[in-house]
């Protein structure tokens, strides 16, 4: 599968949090830049994601915005 | 000004395109990594986003989605 | 690669309209439904998007209100 | 009401799971097509959201990523 | 019809700039506070949204970021 | 810090209501408007978010959907 979203950020599971409904995976993506994805449960499941594996951030651009210091 | 979201990318504006009403920023996070923002025409002028300009990407973690090769 | 996103709808394209920075992509999911999706040009592009051929609508769960009549 | 959204897919309500603040309702939309929706305990209250209830998926067309095989 | 978005926050429509796909939809919601919708140009006609009409900005919860100063 | 989202409605929190992993806070913009956003716990605690306290609600126009009565 290729999909659509221009920024696909590649690293490693840091850690997997579940919630209720909603789990927060950490993705290490180097340089010491960790991004935050917050995906349901199932999803976790589906993918068997779990500290230590490789996997991908995938955001759409027009969910990011920019902002200055 | 400090936000909640949990994705805040620091980095340089690559380069600015302008389209009718919305641009695209793209910005170095270091790496080899450049993310792309979809924003505003407005927003771009208001925050005279231009290249080589230093510039943070800031992304929501619920709109962070998690794929696995 | 595999994605977290719940929903994966499965269709073909039936058009593709370009505007300066943002394309309108309509997929036909069967049943009489097409489901629009604005994404880059560059996207389009990447993925060589055109009528007629297939393609998958992806929407992240949060993505997804709920209405009633 | 009518909203902007293009995308507007008729259906029934297949499930709830509610979580701690998050629900997942489940929407059967026909074709052996059933989408996900991440909303608010509050908005399933509100709604009255419960199986076997007609209900529509609505989905921001810029929340929309396009994939192929 | 009635939806499950926490945020509706009744105006009524500024101005509308047509780009060459999205459009710009600036709500007055009273106190000062103008609300910006960025929304495809299809969803302009079909509402036929217009200066000095009455209209709602619609936004889902887990669409909304918090700053403090 | 200046972020590019075009809507930034200031307020003062109403209440917090923390789930397990996602957090609702309301925040008064005034003229009766209350908005509801869903963020993590994390960012609850990291900007330390409660009753009474000032807070702004960030939305970014392409997250604003339009609907009329």
């Amino acid at each position: 599968m290729k999909i659509s979203a221009r920024n696909q950020l590649k690293g490693t599971v840091v850690d997997v949090v579940k919630g209720a409904t909603t789990s927060h995976v950490r993705i290490d993506i180097g340089g010491g830049v960790v991004v935050t994805a917050a995906i349901t449960n199932e999803a976790v499941d589906d993918l068997h994601l779990a500290k230590g594996q490789p996997a991908i951030a995938v955001i759409k651009s027009s969910d990011v915005l920019v902002a200055i210091d």
